[in-house]
């Protein structure tokens, strides 16, 4: 045996951080990607080409001794059709169920754990109904529904009428009831194929335009509580059969946690972990697929805080990090996009600190003082 | 401005470890080996070729924005004939005088730095008188010394003449009294181009046939000892006026320290600040050469340990961590190698725990438990 190699499929931020992580370990990384966005650009073996060519998928995945994907949008079965003796982790069953909201709920109703009444409404009228009942309610596109898109707040049936019209597929649409949530927290949890499990310790994270802003740890939610979303977390993941690492997003209630949904790969509410936890959520996503002992998900510091920076104009790319770095503690991360967006994830600060508090103010200090 | 562009001259692990550190940082890495060791392989922009030869230099340098140097030994000269416009730090100064161990000597004896006694030996007649005066002493080849290589304790008049025989240059050699020290030091300093420097916690090392073995830290000397080392350490620095990181070994006596030697670079010493230091030197280093402010050196974890990782047979490479990751805080560091070869430095296990028994106790038995 030589050193593995690992495969991701999809080539952001996330695979980037993936393969710095597998890097550190000796792990040899091969990319593919469908666009170069500057992400996959310090990597020598990044392929840059359709993924959903089957050609393509077939010569990338010669070599690889795992697959993971960067994304559970990623063509994890066209994958298996044009290479089918790849070792795929998560599994193409679990991406599936997490990659469509209707079977997402089914099989966490089916595993007995706690999310929001919710309606797979197949019908204008069945989704009027349970609107009718909830009096407030989100309906989400069963796909492609993510930070704001693809989802609508509904009181009113002319509201229903609407979003139904925008969002329903074939199958419907989902209807949640709204969840008049105290706070938001997310758990990671990294697990092998054979069920071994670590859990991270809990999230508070914060949204802004519906996007992630901030990720803080400790959570500072009641201990019961805490215990709780960490619970729902591991049988979550368990329950959908997911490897590597996933996060669980979770409502927080005065005396309970529900489940919002699920990411089965690495995710921004845990890139706080490179800085603050002893084996960061990169690093044992890599340990995991590859089936090899997790690390210690447990913090290394008191607290921990990160934001996320985001593009705020449109153009090439021309960072200059001299104002964050000089605030005490900021820890920066740069994806390399050689192109800014409005709104878009160019990178994120880490802070880790004795509180919550410091380390929030700083991090929030150093992020705004990115200039891209 | 758009993303810095490091130069790095060497191939090593120093190198690639510099190179994840810039890469998360944002900032893009060109690196220019002379062989390929597979050190090098994750990245894109890496150049194999004949670091002497002019035209490899200066098309290699079009473009960086600071060359850095992965060993005082990197053709720092050439590359500024060869392109002369390039910002290398450190400077050539800087690294010509750490390079021959009698200028070295020359230049902290000038500062009023605290080192072993020594002459600089022009004829044989001048080494036996040192060796006659000093009782016991170190023999060394100005240029090229290192691990045991190129040095002889020596007491006899035939020793010396042995010694005198294997080692001695156009300009001699180096006679340093023997130092009886109690244990061994380490000290790593950031220094920026402006003077502006970050001082690391003391490491406590410990060397296995004249090579590092284990590096801990708290180091546990007594606090004046620990204060004179790190003021020791900035000065040296500063006289050889180093920029980026820099690491001095010291001889620790009962009341003092003497400088050893100086490495104008990453130093294996330091490579437990990865885990254990809010900023790792790698991350210093970037900074450093930039311009950038500097990072917090000090550690976010009650202590650390780090052990090599060496090879002990000869062979292509096939690591495996399994049994390694499962010691609890193991953090694996693989520089991957393609050969093992014994005694190699193939990467090194990191813990960082409360107590540094703890963490050496750990370090020791991940590091031995790595397969190659």
């Amino acid at each position: 045996m030589s050193s593995p190699v690992l495969g991701i499929l999809g080539g952001g931020q996330l695979g980037r951080m993936t393969a710095l992580a597998a890097t550190r370990l000796g792990v040899a990384v091969r990319v593919l990607a469908d666009a170069e966005t500057g992400t996959g650009r310090p990597f020598d073996d990044v392929t840059i080409a359709e993924a959903s060519d089957p050609a393509v998928l077939r010569d990338w995945a010669h070599g690889c001794d795992v697959v993971t994907v960067e994304s559970e949008w990623a063509p994890a079965d066209l994958l298996l059709e044009a290479a089918p003796g790849t070792r795929l982790e998560p599994g193409v069953a679990a991406l599936a169920a997490i990659r469509h909201k209707g079977r997402q709920r089914r099989h966490l109703a089916e595993a007995g754990l706690p999310q929001p009444r919710h309606v797979w409404a197949e019908t204008r009228d069945e989704a009027q109904d349970a609107v009718g009942r909830f009096g407030a309610a989100v309906l989400k596109r069963f796909e492609g529904s993510y930070d704001g898109y693809g989802n609508a707040t509904c009181r009113t049936p002319a509201e229903v009428d609407a979003a139904w019209d925008a969002l329903s597929a074939d199958d419907g649409l989902l209807v949640e009831a709204f969840v008049p949530f105290q706070a938001e927290a997310a758990v990671t949890v990294a697990r092998r194929p054979d069920g071994e499990a670590a859990v991270y310790p809990v999230v508070r994270s914060e949204h802004r335009d519906h996007r992630l802003w901030a990720a803080s740890t400790p959570a500072g939610f009641p201990d019961a509580v805490e215990a709780e979303a960490r619970r729902v977390a591991l049988a979550t993941v368990a329950a959908l059969d997911v490897t590597g690492v996933a996060t669980v997003e979770l409502f927080v209630l005065a005396d309970g946690v529900l489940v919002n949904e699920v990411a089965p790969r690495p995710h921004n509410t845990a890139h706080l972990t490179i800085d603050a936890s002893h084996t960061s959520q990169f690093e044992n996503h890599v340990r995991a697929v590859l089936g090899w002992p997790l690390g210690d998900p447990g913090l290394r510091v008191p607290a921990a805080c990160m934001v996320n920076v985001l593009g705020q104009r449109e153009g090439p790319a021309a960072p200059d990090l001299a104002d964050a770095l000089a605030v005490p503690g900021a820890s920066v991360h740069l994806y390399g996009k050689a192109e800014v967006r409005p709104e878009r994830k160019m990178g994120h600060v880490t802070v880790t600190a004795g509180s919550v508090a410091d380390a929030r103010r700083r991090a929030e200090a150093a992020a705004t003082a990115v200039r891209l």
